[in-house]
């Protein structure tokens, strides 16, 4: 298996491509497995890949690794190694079926595949029919990606950059995303600044007999908005300049 | 706006895409539109959309409908008329800076967006750097999308994907996927297949004194497994038929 891209040692699991009919698709779901930090990508019966054609163009940098590294294997090779998770877009079965029957979704992946303990593929394909019924008999595990009745067609590229969106969290530690919750104003603050308002509608000489409602709608508000320490204190700041302004005008 | 495209009337955001560069993304994206349950694409800026080109090679279905039908707009008539999200890669910022930050996820989008009661916009942009600071000023609300921190950078066309994707639930009432609750087991249905088992243990002559550490690991194998009424009573068929034969075997 390749070198892990993720932090905590475990192997992300490999990506399977069953008979890509346009680079284009190979490239983007190169592309989607670099942003998402998968890294192992195997071909089964693929198309041309041109370096100076679609999928590479499509790759973004996964031109650089992924790409040129992906090799050729067989389903029956994948199998052999991995506990193997198959993707498709139709599932009109029930319970009396056992091909496209129970389904797991992409999200309940997330939560349930053992990957750290179990080698694991994930194997999609194949334009424009999906994976055939016999491809998918092989397979360990089925998923399917929730969609539009009217129209549950995606491409292959697309369903797979759904797939290792929704599965980024069992092989990436942290995300590129800032931490968010260290910002958010405590509920001491909060409090802080409902008696600065309390204070504010008094100093401006808000109507006394509205002020009580005014407060609620206020606490309302920003109990719905989960206000950064930063905005409180910038609003404070807004209050405090009213009210001096108001003081030195009524003087 | 656009005819709803949803069970319950309410209208699905509309998206508007910014300044988009290659006709293929604009096809990708109307057909994880159509594919999710959105019908309206407005467009900024637009590159040529040639009909017999790449936006409608990639549009699948909605070519016949959600592509031919986007309209071109600007993002201040988008502002004026609806609650504007826009879509980022990249927010390396924190409380002091209220450009990129507080982030909101797609995820935290499809809990929180009231769009029953407010006319809602989806707005993403540009390739190949995303939309710039001076457009997100303009936009209510920004969205960040997770990725390895290694190579946080999806096309348009990957971003709108996943967007829509998670926010499928606030348009679409049901999926295309079958229905698998009324699938899976009932609690008294296991409890009969593990009586069976027992039973079986007992009439195959399983030895006496690993019957019930066995009767432990099949409970425990099934009670992860979550299986349905049909799988059971197919198993229970299986021992029957087993036990049968031994029944025949050992007369």
């Amino acid at each position: 298996m390749a070198d892990s891209a993720s932090g905590d040692g475990v192997d992300p699991p490999v990506v399977v491509v069953v008979d890509a009919q346009t680079p284009g698709n190979v490239g983007t779901i190169a592309r989607s497995m670099k942003n998402f930090g998968f890294s192992d990508l195997r071909l089964i019966d693929p198309p041309e890949l041109d370096p100076e054609g679609e999928a590479y163009g499509y790759a973004g940098q996964a031109r650089e690794d992924i790409l040129p590294n992906a090799s050729e294997t067989t389903l029956e090779a994948v199998t052999d190694q991995y506990h193997t998770v198959g993707f498709t877009a139709v599932t009109n079965e029930d319970g009396s079926s056992h091909v496209r029957f129970p389904f797991t979704t992409p999200q309940e992946l997330a939560d349930s595949l053992p990957i750290s303990a179990v080698p694991t593929a994930l194997v999609f394909g194949r334009e424009p029919t999906g994976l055939h019924n016999e491809e998918l008999l092989m397979l360990d595990e089925v998923a399917a990606i929730p969609a539009n009745p009217d129209y549950p067609v995606l491409n292959l590229g697309q369903a797979a950059t759904i797939v290792l969106y929704e599965l980024q969290e069992l092989v990436l530690g942290d995300t590129q995303l800032p931490e968010r919750d260290e910002s958010y104003a405590n509920p001491e603050e909060v409090e802080r600044f409902h008696d600065h308002a309390e204070t504010f509608l008094e100093e401006i000489e808000y109507p006394p007999e509205k002020r009580a409602k005014t407060g609620r709608l206020i606490r309302r508000l920003f109990g719905r908005v989960h206000p950064t320490g930063q905005e409180l204190v910038t609003l404070r700041g807004v209050m405090r300049r009213a009210a001096s302004d108001r003081r030195f005008e009524t003087e």
